[in-house]
């Protein structure tokens, strides 16, 4: 299935996440896509879930060597994972990559998700710096099985290279943590529907003020199979293509009639 | 233009921004916004520019309310724009308002910026909640007009509100910062493809340390008329709808060709 994908050009790959680099998801990948390319790491010094695309330019920041059981492992960029992907291009690496992964991701990244999603930040980072690149989340906050989720992030990043993905465009990958063998397949999927039941819990702290904590679940209304969480619902692998091309072309459409134009005159009357 | 717009049902209106409950242009918005409706103020405490749509989790938000020239203006939020409306939905507000107004920034929020714009995430925020939302910034980072701007934005709710929006559909606005006379009409727009061009400045601190600054400017390779940085810099309002649903569907097309399904297997033999 590689068929333009040339084996003796050893994929330079740059990788992210949102968990941090101290966590496991991101440990997991590297060793295995050590396997099929030449990897550099630059990722946040600290855990970043649900930081969506935050840049920092209001204050610096600052680069350290990690490593990790005794060997050279990364970059630790005290920013979120679009800075760690922006600086990472800017100020680490010599060369354009030839993919960025993100990943692996503790929880799924699935339906509005990927609204709110670190993981997707920084592969779209790169997706806007034209370079192709894939998110990568497992469906578990406690992940027991990283390593098909590995396995697969290094063979898509091949065919993907292979099959010259659109520039601008990225893929989300959720994979099911489940043992690989109760993995049912790979499905071509569309961003769900689903999103948030939230409340907020108020509580009293030590001082007798109120504070206020976000709760609340997934409601899953997504009936298509070829719904992101869905398929991972069904034991399915989803793979999501996405852009950061957020118009609306449907109504932009059905707003020509709307004749905006006259707001210009209203709203130039001395009152409303 | 008003035909179904009701104006004995005065509009609920909650208003939000990313430059914080104490900038001038949430401030003008506000005034103008209290002539067409009922206003509620929920915005966060400091500055959250260029936070994207990250959310709060990992520590809790408190409320607080907030004086301006002496009388009540709002609720001060200790988090992000998305925040704001999630806790001004859930926790601070009774009835679900007519629409959500997140503004005025200070600052375009056009092409790319939309992906990276706090005051963006704010009425996405509403979006997903199914309410009708517009968010308003004015191009200049020092606005001198901001009273068109404000006075665009009451029409604009009441006229979304006319036309039924379709859930889901935000209208991203933005003003050219010229007295209004000098503004040439509005332009129903799509989002630009323009982007940054980035560098980080090194710099060493006082210790001797290396640290790293976020710069650069926007490269402006729009050639369309209807892009919404194209219709600003040709003195025009920008209205652009845009949506949440990421989903590339003619790189979905596409790809039904790539057979991914057969990486399963491919991930399944014990090495890659």
């Amino acid at each position: 299935m590689f068929d333009n994908y040339k084996p003796e050009n050893i994929l330079k790959i740059l990788v992210s996440n949102d968990d941090g680099i101290h966590s496991q998801g991101i440990y997991e990948l590297v060793q295995e896509l050590k396997k099929v390319g030449d990897v550099t790491v630059v990722a946040p010094s600290s855990e970043q879930s649900a930081v969506g695309h935050a840049i920092t330019m209001k204050i610096p920041l600052r680069i350290k060597e990690v490593y990790r059981r005794g060997e050279f492992f990364g970059y630790a960029v005290d920013g979120t994972p679009a800075d760690c992907v922006k600086i990472g291009m800017r100020n680490i690496i010599q060369d354009v990559p030839d993919v960025v992964i993100s990943g692996i991701n503790h929880g799924s990244n699935t339906a509005i998700n990927i609204i709110y999603s670190g993981t997707v930040s920084a592969a779209r980072e790169a997706a806007i710096m034209d370079i192709p690149a894939i998110a990568v989340s497992v469906t578990s906050h406690q992940v027991k099985n990283f390593s098909y989720a590995a396995k697969f992030a290094g063979n898509l990043a091949k065919l993907l290279i292979a099959k010259d993905l659109p520039k601008g465009t990225l893929l989300n990958v959720n994979v099911p943590d489940l043992p690989e063998n109760e993995i049912k397949g790979v499905k071509l999927t569309k961003q769900g529907k689903s999103k948030w039941l939230e409340t907020y819990e108020e509580r009293i702290d030590p001082f007798g003020n109120k504070y206020f904590w976000l709760t609340g679940e997934l409601n899953v209304t997504d009936t298509d199979d070829n719904m992101d969480h869905k398929a991972v619902l069904n034991n399915y692998v989803s793979v999501t293509p996405i852009h950061f091309d957020l118009t609306d072309y449907e109504t932009y459409s059905e707003m020509q009639s709307w004749n905006i134009s006259e707001l210009d005159s209203v709203s130039k009357s001395s009152d409303n």
